[in-house]
């Protein structure tokens, strides 16, 4: 799915002239992926890909793992400097930067113990954060990835469709869950979580699914995501084991009314955060504002969670290719919750839904 | 199975006070399981325990995800301070600690965008890895931590046992795959990895699960784990489909004999370098040296990969509690590969191993 690695380790460059950064340090993650189209290992043996300002990128792995990362194609775009069993893959990394007095980015999600030892061995004036560099250039995404989105969206909504069936009285979430796994899988994602949080087990939003056993009448919030060809998934919809409690029913209806309105509200010029407010300013009038716990979404991309933020406070001004989700929930302690996510991408006027699953309240019937 | 969460916190503690370190700072990870029995989700939204060499540790956590933290009984353990969606957790943390002068141990894997922030906003004179602390108390397992180790072989004996029939020509290793990771599951596994590797994929000692169609005659070597009440398990075996070529079944009783050599040497007072020796030795003399690629064995515990590495170089010496993996293997480009392994204990005069399958090469008659 990566497409252009030469293009983004272009882009890279260009950034760290700007941000006056002498060299970006790529260690197994989302960003490599997206940079070079390498699926590396996060292993105790350091995969490490140096992409300098000026120069070629050099990617430092265990000879173990050259197979792999040959058959990604990295020797396309950058050196493979690889090392055996018994070598110190940090004085390798030193030796290859030489004396560096600038500053050096790290990616964000490399492991501490790495930077530890990078930071006694290489001579910086300043270490910053990869997400300095690669944040803004994934904060947009290309025509290719816009239509990944799509498509893992459209493979989401099928499973989506299925859950009815596995919800029955007397079955467990855990039960429901594997069910919806084996879906996920089924439709050519990895699995990256299943939540099925039934009853009281809806007012946590991060629920564990665990062994509850679903009760007639229950509410059940269900939220899954997986990865397909790279980019992610992420899509929240409520159900009823047979007929809804009143009182849950007009929640729903006023959630329903609340992730429209932010929906709506969303498009190029607008900031994360009134996209928040446009949510949680219908659902605090409605009484509701204090168990709306949570931010309205989080970015979407190569990572389930990433930037933008649509939060409170966040000033970024979204544009055109931006994508995230829009996730307003209600949580009643002890009692029941529901939340509705869809993914969306910015376009030039608007946003498009990569979900497109009714929102409403569905009554399962047995 | 995290059993005692104040004698652990009480031995990093004086570990802290024998490495002249002030705090450790553990995130979301294996050892912060170890250490409290927490799940943490590694998320954008800093998880951070702070256990001080004097005080009560405290556990700084997403508002969002204190239920989850209370259910995992953190609290009887730890003060759990909680913060919103729009607060700056870096800044609580700092304002926690307060100032600070000396040594700071972060954990291993936390990400390392933390870290950094984690720097700017903290006056610290040194920042150490936090395996310096928790990696002696990790390395010997107790009784029950060996207990599970056992248990949780058992269960991917289990698997192993039921390979062959998926072994049928005309499936792909990806068809394979899945009936093994179902397995693991129905084994209450939490799936970890699973590797088919077929005849010449085999030569690559972390082969990528793909799309290669099984044929008769090739060999397949299966390396599977997962985890169960927090322990991991990891175990290959090598198959034929139908009768095994003369060469391979020849490379294969070498293997096997390397195995059991390195197995006979483990234990108490023997260094890890040395069980790598017996294992790479023998190979060596059998014109194998070359194509035994990686290490002889890791460690194993609450992570796949942990301390004690059986490698050369390393010259720790083995003590009882100890548990690793004893997995030489021969990989010969383009052609096929074979690796056997077994998770071992270190007992008062030997190693007990974990894992019971048989470990001669298994010919599948269909």
């Amino acid at each position: 799915m990566v497409s252009d690695a030469t293009t983004r380790i272009q882009r890279v460059r260009d950034q760290l002239a700007t941000l006056d950064t002498d060299l970006l340090l790529v260690g197994p993650s989302a960003d490599l992926r997206w940079l070079v189209g390498y699926h590396a290992l996060a292993l105790e043996r350091l995969t490490l890909l140096l992409v300098p300002a000026d120069g070629e990128p050099t990617l430092v792995t265990p000879r173990l793992e050259t197979p792999r990362a040959q058959q990604a194609g990295v020797a396309d775009h950058a050196r493979i400097v690889d090392y055996g069993e018994t070598d110190d893959p940090i004085a390798l990394v030193a030796k290859l930067v030489g004396p560096v007095h600038g500053a050096v980015a790290v990616q964000d999600r490399l492991w501490t113990a790495f930077t530890l030892a990078l930071q006694q061995a290489l001579d910086v004036s300043e270490w910053r954060p990869g997400s300095d560099v690669l944040g803004p250039l994934r904060l947009v995404k290309d025509a290719e990835e816009i239509a990944a989105l799509h498509a893992v969206g459209a493979a989401i909504d099928e499973v989506h469709a299925q859950v009815p069936q596995w919800l029955r009285p007397g079955r467990t979430e855990r039960e429901v869950g594997r069910d919806i796994a084996e879906a996920i899988r089924e439709h050519h994602h990895e699995v990256n979580f299943v939540i099925v949080a039934s009853g009281p087990n809806g007012a946590s939003p991060h629920h564990e699914t665990g062994d509850r056993v679903l009760q007639e009448g229950d509410a059940v919030v269900v939220d899954i995501g997986g990865t397909m060809d790279g980019y992610c998934s992420d899509e929240t919809r409520n159900y009823v084991l047979g007929i809804a409690d009143p009182a849950y029913a007009a929640l729903h209806e006023t959630l329903e009314t609340a992730q429209q309105a932010a929906v709506e509200v969303a498009g190029p010029g607008v900031t994360a955060e009134a996209v928040d407010a446009a949510a949680r300013g219908l659902l605090t009038e409605h009484g509701y504002g204090e168990q709306f716990l949570h931010r309205t979404g989080h970015g979407i991309g190569v990572e389930e969670h990433e930037a933008p933020w649509i939060v409170a406070g966040n000033d970024q001004v979204l544009t055109a290719g931006m994508a995230f989700s829009i996730e307003p929930g209600i949580y009643v302690r002890d009692t029941h919750g529901a939340r509705i996510e869809d993914i969306v991408v910015v376009t030039e006027d608007g946003v498009d839904s990569c979900n497109h699953r009714p929102r409403h309240l569905v009554e399962v019937q047995p």
